[in-house]
């Protein structure tokens, strides 16, 4: 007999200590720019996550994590949002009509490779049931994905649409886990386990006084740098060390809020910036890698039904947008390394075992040089 | 009970009559090459196309259209291959890895808006199932849509599994139909009846001999002309003819197959010239349509597995790329204007009703015009 | 001795007989929507146009076109803009800031292929000498071209800094000369005598009421249709009639003007109707095809100076964008005919000549297809 | 009198001592691949660089960095080529073309930004100059620029046809100079003296022998990292220490040469990695920042006058790019730290000065971080 669903996925929820060993409690400060309050995506007021992990048995090692921008109904009051791609070997749905329309009118939604059409199903699903929403026959969702099949048996695609829609429901203002977590569940990150990080930035006044925050699920490769730190090579562990081999291949979804009034021209900009945070970590993009960068802004929602054939709106001139860029790599950087630093050791299908990244030692190569 | 699913979509499958009332056999001539043999995209050798048709009720107008680049082990042999978005407000999946690795490694299904994911999770499916592909564990599925919810009970979500994969288990070569099957069974198009069309070119040798093939699921709008004879106006009904209305939205789904020993480049440029096909119709890519068109070919496929790190290939010079863009040009608008003379009357969903195009009226305005 | 530059210029300019003999007078009405005053671009408010002429002896046929968009400081109070590239085999210059910033900071100009960076340079000249730039030390010259080499002896390189300053101080409202002038003095169109073409669309109140101005410099090939009507093939002149050859490659340059309050995002879609307005015509963009729109509105112009980091403004919503799509096609394909019509039979460097379109047969042809 | 050209270009060339100072010297090294035999973009074989310094009086301070890919006639011979755009506030122009055909058939050229068209211009005369080129009417001239407007009296345009001439006159294979030299003699980086550097890296056999070589013109802001140590801000001096200035804004101009046989479609996946290089230092690409990156290879020329209408070609596949993708980050990464050491302290136009980067003190700096 299966177990209840809820139950089961209770059962599942991993019990996470927040705001322990992240990298900055430790010593490591990256950036010169102040942290929001939770250094998470969610200092960006409004911004919500949830997180499904499913561990079972020895094989499945995989989840789901989904940001919501915001508490109202996404489909009728949407976000101004753009997207860069990085290295496009990924199957991120949702694209185009971002592109297009300069809007996000779902969750994102993160999770495994082979899973993406079951979220892309529950977000319509969990879009055509809200109130208001009774004669919508369009929904473009947004799920991203990188691969987590070294560690699950991604091949079982475990992840049901009661997972995406247990993750929507349970999203929540507040810390946000990290590491061996939702969508991070499984995945591997330099050569070590990877996961979910998170990380914000909040501008001084004098620069503007808004919040950036980036959520990252970590599942590439490079040749590790922690706050500049060339622990890839100091722990021998790194990219093409020995010969060609793909496990620099994997991916980085990269998810950033700012309540900064920017339209998608300049959340384009804001997402390529990002990308170069993902770079300041050792990231090289390898061929195999699916890098996407999905960036909005919670100010100057967009109505689905538009009362009138023109729209004002107050946003941010060009000439002031540079701190942003600034905020966007320093998140960047430091939700990568906090997912790093957040992922534990794991065992997972066919006997693989990812190796969590060695804090004690990591701690005394930042000391050896002058980092702590 | 359910009737057995063999038999319910034997149910389903429209009754054709194939070469019978297209517009070249009325006498309507469009462009100026010659045409392939069964005038569709199946003309390209190995080219294959199988489609569903689901009509049950009142209420479900939909279906499947699936396009198979080659009979082979599509993941493992990939076709070059580009996308072109005309105009993004759509749902098409699969758009970023063809435009990374220049390769598609799927077959390419075209749905309805809402069933997308269904059909990319059906993709995957039949993907991992085929000999060979037991240890792949990332595909990328290609999948495009336009919304039939005029007619069709989108939000009913009627199209499974198992439509897609029998639109794949049933593709062949041979003519393909046309007009109210497939995806194409519920859409519209200029405010008539639209549908599934298709066409194509054989370049004379002097130019090369290759051959062009297009399929389009046409549900967009705008001035409808044929041939260049404005039907639209003379019918009188076209966009924004009384007021502003979102009747000229919808999506046209073009697909483009060739011989051609194009890469990825050449591709892109050809899809483009596919989308001006669109416009020569007086289609106007309004701000609701999605406008795709995915090109590939036929020649020097890719293996997955490549057993050199290099890889020689003989692809046509820039130089020569003009008359395949006037192929392309011409097979587009045939193959739009075939979907709609070759489309019926169809009631759907909510007493919602679409004629066809008054064919007898629309031969006449051709005779005004000096095109018969 | 040199004549004075200015009686030279005088000398060059050519007579023109506005309003007479354009396609539109003589019975063609192209597309459906109502036409502005002057059916040109400078029917939006504010836009100029100055042209400078070159032909000398029997080798230069050339010269300069240049749209101003507002009568103000361009460089301190820039418009809002985006580029779209169709075919991208030309020397378009200014496009990447242009991309980025979604404005443009000068006059826009258009000449021959070998004279950009001459009229690059004069940009630059003229935007250092306004009154109020005496600190700039940027300037991002927006200049297009096509190749008049045919006609023209354009390695001779004719255009001088002066030509295009003198086009730029002479740019004014009302009517536009087209044909043989300005940047079209030298062009090849469908095999014919190209040009300068321009036409307009005013939108109905109902539909916002605003008017959109095409200007186009025509040096293109393909299967000519005069709306609709298969001129090209009747007159037995089209692209690879024969036999594969570069007849069909030249360019076509065009600037789509309009008064609707749009952002870059919703100019650069209406750029990409305008490309779709030249397929009407029957052109292929051939690979060897410069074919670039440059769109601008002169609504809510950004101040190089911003007095606050946010500013507020007010853009259509994208709901409301597609009766200007509409408007973009059919001027852009009346743009080009009207080029077609004004232009004259001329002789140039080694002896070429081209003739103009056969205006008699056309009509003629016209009617037997009904459309006279 | 004026002095003769040719004295007067000699007076201006620098003494530049090669490899003495450059940071691998002083025991910096960046990155975990083996460099080239000089640590240039001329490691490329074939690869050749000229450059012209020009530094008179109080006011100018600019000059020109030319990069021939070869030997050859590069009209008649064209290299593939691709252009990455970081952040496109900049003029450089030739892009469109690079990017529709997928070759570069002009050299590179690098200068200020008010010089573009005058350098444009010159290659323009030296392609159409050259022997074998005598019906060419067609030229798409590559050149890139940053604004060395603060140290440089930019209005002045002291770059003319002659320099640009010379510098490519000039250019050789062998050791390339760098710092205050050609086009990077009045350019600013982080805050301290820019110019210009390069850098290369060889790949091991295994990993397929290849050689990526980097040419940069720094003109850009952030906060410094030498080889991931804070320097900016042990230094005190990086973007928004104090409150919003555009001190970080600038520009940089990458150009990337390898042997590597690669397409277009790879080439730009090398040059978007040259991007995630610049930001290994700690770039921002700030809003008023042009960051470009030109990508070409020197295998697989392409000819003009193509004998056939295909071409056969041998590429690298996809699943091996990688490895050179980490050699455009590294070479990157160091040939921006070299220009920032080999610069010297300048004054300039209006009295301004620019510090060198304190190398005794970035040297102590490096000891402390443990890098040395």
């Amino acid at each position: 007999m299966k177990k209840p669903l809820l139950l089961s996925l209770l059962a599942l929820m991993p019990i996470i200590s927040f705001s322990q060993n992240r990298p900055r409690d430790l010593g490591i400060k990256i950036g010169v720019l102040p942290v929001g309050a939770l250094n998470a995506i969610t200092d960006v007021p409004g911004v919500k996550v949830g997180q499904v992990t499913l561990t079972e048995g020895a094989d499945v090692r995989t989840g789901v994590t989904a940001i919501v921008p915001h508490d109202g109904n996404l489909f009728q009051q949407k976000v101004q949002a753009a997207m860069y791609i990085g290295n496009g070997f990924g199957k991120m749905t949702g694209y185009s009509q971002v592109e297009e329309l300069g809007t996000i009118e779902s969750p994102i939604v993160l999770t495994n490779t082979l899973s993406v059409p079951t979220a892309a199903d529950a977000i319509i699903d969990w879009t055509l049931g809200q109130k208001g929403n009774e004669s919508v026959r369009s929904v473009n969702p947004v799920v991203g994905e990188t691969n987590d099949g070294f560690l699950n048996d991604i091949r079982g695609r475990h992840v049901r649409k009661e997972h995406i829609l247990n993750a929507l429901a349970q999203a929540e203002n507040g810390a946000v886990a990290e590491g061996n977590v939702g969508a991070g569940t499984g995945t591997v990150c330099f050569g070590w386990k990877g996961g979910i990080g998170t990380a914000s930035r909040k501008l001084p006044q004098k620069l503007g006084g808004y919040t950036v925050g980036v959520l990252v699920q970590t599942n590439f490769g490079g040749v590790l740098k922690v706050n500049g730190v060339p622990v890839g090579q100091e722990l021998g562990q790194y990219a093409f060390k020995e010969q060609l081999d793909k496990s620099s291949d994997g991916s980085c979804m990269m998810v950033l809020a700012t309540d900064a009034p920017l339209d998608a021209r300049n959340l384009k900009r804001l997402a390529k910036r990002v990308f170069l945070g993902m770079a300041q970590t050792g990231g090289i993009a390898a061929n195999g890698s699916g890098d996407y960068v999905i960036a909005f802004s919670t100010a100057n929602r967009v109505l689905h039904d538009a009362p009138e054939p023109t729209a004002t709106a107050t946003f941010l001139t060009n000439d002031v947008v540079s701190p942003l860029f600034m905020a966007a790599m320093e998140s960047t950087e430091e939700a990568i390394i906090n997912s790093l630093f957040m992922a534990k050791t794991m065992e997972g299908t066919q006997g693989h075992k990812v190796e969590e990244l060695p804090e004690e030692k990591v701690l005394e190569i930042m000391r050896k040089y002058g980092r702590l």
